[in-house]
């Protein structure tokens, strides 16, 4: 994928660590202090709690160690806001975050605002010994924030889903309809020994190292899966269908009577989806989203084909177009191909569950102390996505970029591409 | 119970209503809009709907029918602030209230104002054909208003009692120690054929008609169980001791594994307890109170007495001193008697439990129509408190009034007084 | 009722001890090993339970405090089948009842055997100055054995409910046709101050102290409601319309997908039951059971009529005719009245859910020691149920007695009689 | 591992068929009726259930297509003896599997003999042109069966351990102490491209295909980790440390209160275990087991070490000493490793979990048809565990042997061997 930091500008830390923060607060700016403090399952957070949780992250793992003269912003605020580091102190039981009314939206910005002066000042007048240390955790900060960026909008979007009044985050946009797209067309790949995952700047630690994997023979769709495509799953009984299931898949089917992707909703004939813009059309030319893993994957069986692994989609992506659109762009839908040619949407219109199993890479080992509880101890039952999503930050999105969830969850940006043997 | 309507001034219900909507108004006036919009659990409400479904009330029931040129204020709110009338519409569902970060506490703040004008000019110059039925539906819709009022109570104590900040929702006062109040005394009743209930204006449905009761001689305390008191019965093993529970009781220790009333927790050799006034050391001369049903018996049957029945309990309240406080005083916790003698705290510290399950009195019939809903429908498993609590408004006190919840419930401010067989 | 014991024949408790005994072995007969240990669901006990408990009531209650040179059985049993007294030791979890493989069927019944001749033998030839409280407390452990008889059956139905083999416990019987019972007459009592319950030997405990009740004029139906009467309940969308149900029932009606009573199904444009004769037609003119209180009174409301208190139902069983169809004709089906005219099936058929909640009468006091425990620890949360069903012996059947359960329960043999204020 | 099909004797398809339906019905012997009826949790099944299915797959499978005039022994078993086979028709649910108190044991006995003969007809004299097809699905049947022998194990051994009787099994066999085992040894390889899996006969579909597969150089512990390295790792507070554990894991521990293996308890200063052997002191020398995923990944953790992955242990295996004991010697018990050196216990003590989660093989297909649901439908959440147990008939052991189970179950005889990169 030609996605690489040259097409990021402007460079630098301090500008990245701007640019982020900025974001995130204009991302929070279209959300009343109420909309900020709920929280709608479990698995979702407030967009008030993420909004203070990367703001401590800094603050522990920067502010802390390297300020001179350091002093917590608020004694309440780490048992508030640690997120898992079992390292870093007690937490706040994750289900109750809800219940966070205090401190007020307000003064969390106002929390934002002075820990984010005083990383800049850190940023900008580092102590020497420290330099790289210190660019290296603002970099991992930033890179932390966008990924609460993505999970502010789809938590958001689960929380507006259960009112009544259905707000929509952002206006409405009309749907165009596009020429028909015709079957995807594929792409082989030899395969054979490949490099697989990176130890450069910026990188999870979860993408390492970089170590040689064996690919065998494949083709992979030349684009995602479309809402059209799926339509057709449902119309030809996907969800009816017991054999096109895993066993675990057909039981969540069952207990949760699934009929169709999350937020779908079929009303006069026609397919509608609650979305960032609120209720909308389904675009049937757009790749489909709001798939768990189990679904993807009886929809490939459905299809004849299969998911790719994380390293076929890893070797082919070299070869990508660079089509997508991102988080920056704001549209916050995914888009129909409109590249006539060659391996599309790769990345920034929706996540791509593969069949790989969230696992380390040979030789992984985490770092030592509370950062080393980053990624490593999610590396059971849940299964990787490469690419990135409309609610991606450009910034965010690496062609060995590792993200995981469980096979159930549904509230993702995810999709899906297909694949074959050859 | 020398509580009557003598007592309450100005009179008119024009004067009943301002009062009363400026009483929720004063109540929410100490949170914020993050703090309205939560619900800590399913049983509870937010502040926000308490203030939005108090004014569907009056919209509902006294605008729509009575006000010429009715048109509704918003015509989402009805599915948003309906609890429970299936009569008058769709509604949202109840665990999911904490949803509703839309419409806003300003939205709903004008909302009230809008309403509450239309309603006053509705008093002030109501078509003289429905003057009477108007006046007894705005009646309604205060002493409806005034139980939420408690609710908002409860249930903000509750989310409260879930945040790690442990808001208060008033400063703090300190405990007076009081001296020794010595065991309670005892007043007997002969009982016979006794007329209980009411029919008068106003009461609920609930509490008529007024018929007559049986009631064996018995003897009842002169005072409410303090919390020195059941302080005794835990450092007696009364949490561990089988035989002194219900059987549906023991089993809601052993699975929620009570050992002390809600919010009490044991900290430096002390009882502490988390209250509208933030985390205080409970005060062990005032009553008693979050404790449920199961455990408010248990209590009783260690102390070797039992609960009064609420025709006991009604008929004694004829002789009850007026020393109650209310949500009016602004205190916020029950206090200690300080009156030498008498039937005291018949009202106005805390709810008291009776043995009685809520059943319909002889005779009872529904009124038509959505305000027939209003209680009938949970006459079954739930179990009568009688009395009031500092957080009841005085207008809403009445010996016949017969509160209801089931008995493993705790949020509430219930405690309880004995009784015994003559 | 004229149900007294002067019908009961031969007398003596040796007699009645016999009789009891032989009664449960030929209800277990029909089981094999294999049906005998099997528990459904939490609320029900395997067979072998019930024979096993029946039996360890009589040693530890009779044999361990009155024959000579007392040995336990087995000392590993007590643990196995106490039920719920927590003053005879410990127990074993009641949803764990059906991993009691062992002690095998053969075993549970040669202790049945073993311990019955020991008993026989005490009977014969007491220690004098006990023979009193033996007797006494034979005479309450073969009515605690005739419940006993009676819960075997309703648990064994249901466990033969989940077997996709449907075994039936006997050979099904045609339904016969019966005339159109027309709509049932009513019987008016004018009540005042009635004398209630009874201290007589034979009763439990919470069928005593007799006192004084005040009862308001009523009527109440001269038999039971039918099949045909519920069925036109649902036809008529009972189990659709909110507004006949209380709250709590309506909550179960959705979370459990009644449509119907237990066991029903509609297949061929026909209801069918399944019945301890296995898959049935449903007779619709015999009495409807299977019912839970929630659906009892929403029926009743339907009716525009309601449940009667448990004291009129006494007060009115004065006048029953005594037309009761008993376990001991072995029918294991309610059958249609055929007694022309009088307050019929007041006992006999289906027991009869009453509006009264299961509460201690005025001066009730358990008994001190392990057997206090055998009703009062239930006084909460449950509906009394009177009259007797096809499933309860006749020796069992007594004007006074209460019976009781949850109100959301529908597994025993329960139906409804109506009732209205005069 | 050596261990190949040579080791095993009598040869041919009529010789496996009779050794492998006669251990089962020895296993079965041990057993009362009551005993092979009872189903413990949704994830075991009854005795007599496995006695069943393992009949209905011959009769479905084998019988149904092949035998002339074949006529279904009868006809309402299939619906209760199907477990997941959607393409074979309808089933009975899985958690309801202990409701199957009918057909008897001494029925589904006959069932067994009757369906046996007619197998053991076909196979020596069928069609000719089935010949190969019929061999190789009686082959598939006794794998299988013996698959099945082993869950009768491990479930009938949780049942007893809910029993208060605490059944053995089989008769207690005295621990031998062992003299101290010393640190494990440690073997190294160099990986490389590497064949895995197999399709020779006899293998499951999952074990193919052959393919190729790249092992980075790593070293293997030379036997299990023991009980008393285990008990070390209790001492140590490794159930009490987050740190050491998977989210997920530390999820399981803190919400199901582990903190030993699964029917470890300690009492008077020593481990025991509940074993088919009924209650035992812990073997310390012998290799753990009962322990979930989460456990073997979380005591690798604490040991500087990592679980294997399957193709290590698959390469590794080639090098095996044999020195496993397999349910044929019916000793039912884990042994310490008496074999001085070499890569020993690679089967036939404990299965062995690897850090491999449960996927297919590039290229696998599963074959069309029920048949292809046997393994295909369970790759996900699941992992692998490779080697034996005692459990497990010598029959039945192959070194490309993949077994899989969800990561927080502990029935299973699961253990765990370290491993670490080189």
């Amino acid at each position: 994928m030609r996605l690489t930091k040259a097409d990021r500008a402007p460079k630098g830390i301090a500008a990245l660590f701007a640019r982020t923060r900025a974001r995130t607060g204009e991302l929070a700016s279209r959300l009343s202090p109420e909309d900020m403090v709920v929280q709608s399952m479990p698995d979702a957070s407030p967009a008030k709690w993420h909004l203070a949780h990367t703001t401590w992250f800094f603050e522990t793992f920067v502010l802390k160690p390297y300020e001179a003269g350091f002093r917590l912003y608020d004694e309440r605020f780490p048992h508030c806001f640690n997120s898992y580091y079992a390292q870093a102190g007690t937490r706040h039981a994750r289900p109750m975050r809800g219940m966070l009314t205090r401190p007020s939206a307000a003064e969390v910005l106002a929390y934002r605002e002075a820990v984010e002066e005083r990383v800049a000042a850190l940023i900008a007048d580092p102590p020497a010994e420290h330099r790289a240390e210190i660019e290296r955790r603002v970099e991992l900060g930033c890179h932390h924030e966008m990924q609460h960026q993505e999970l502010l909008l789809t938590d958001i979007l689960h929380a507006f889903s259960l009112s009544p009044l259905e707000p929509a985050y952002l206006a409405p946009a009309p749907i165009v309809v596009n020429p028909d797209l015709g079957a995807a067309d594929w792409h082989s790949f030899e395969g054979g020994i490949v490099p697989i995952g990176t130890e450069e700047r910026f990188s999870f630690d979860n993408e390492g190292p970089r170590h040689d994997a064996l690919v065998h023979p494949f083709r992979i769709a030349g684009r995602l899966v479309t809402a059209g495509e799926w339509a057709a799953f449902i119309a030809d009984g996907g969800y009816e269908t017991e054999t096109l299931w895993l066993s675990d898949g057909w039981g969540a089917v069952q207990r949760e009577g699934w009929t169709a992707p999350m937020y779908w909703r079929h009303e006069d004939g026609a397919w509608w989806t609650f979305s960032l813009r609120g209720p909308q059309l389904v675009d049937m030319t757009a790749p489909v989203h709001h798939v768990s893993y189990y679904e993807a994957d009886a929809f490939a069986r459905w299809a004849g084909k299969r998911l790719p692994s994380e390293f076929e989609w890893e070797l082919a992506s070299a070869d990508a177009v660079d089509d997508g659109h991102y988080l920056d762009g704001g549209f916050l839908r995914p888009r129909p191909t409109e590249t006539p040619a060659g391996l599309r949407q790769m990345a920034g219109e929706v996540w791509q569950w593969t069949q790989s199993s969230y696992a380390p890479y040979p030789g992984f080992r985490p770092v030592d102390g509370a950062l080393g509880e980053y990624n490593g101890k999610f590396m059971v039952s849940q299964y990787v996505l490469r690419g990135a999503s409309f609610g991606t930050a450009r910034d965010h999105v690496r062609p060995t970029y590792r993200n995981f969830f469980h096979p159930h969850l549904r509230w993702q940006f995810a999709g899906l591409r297909l694949a074959e043997d050859l």
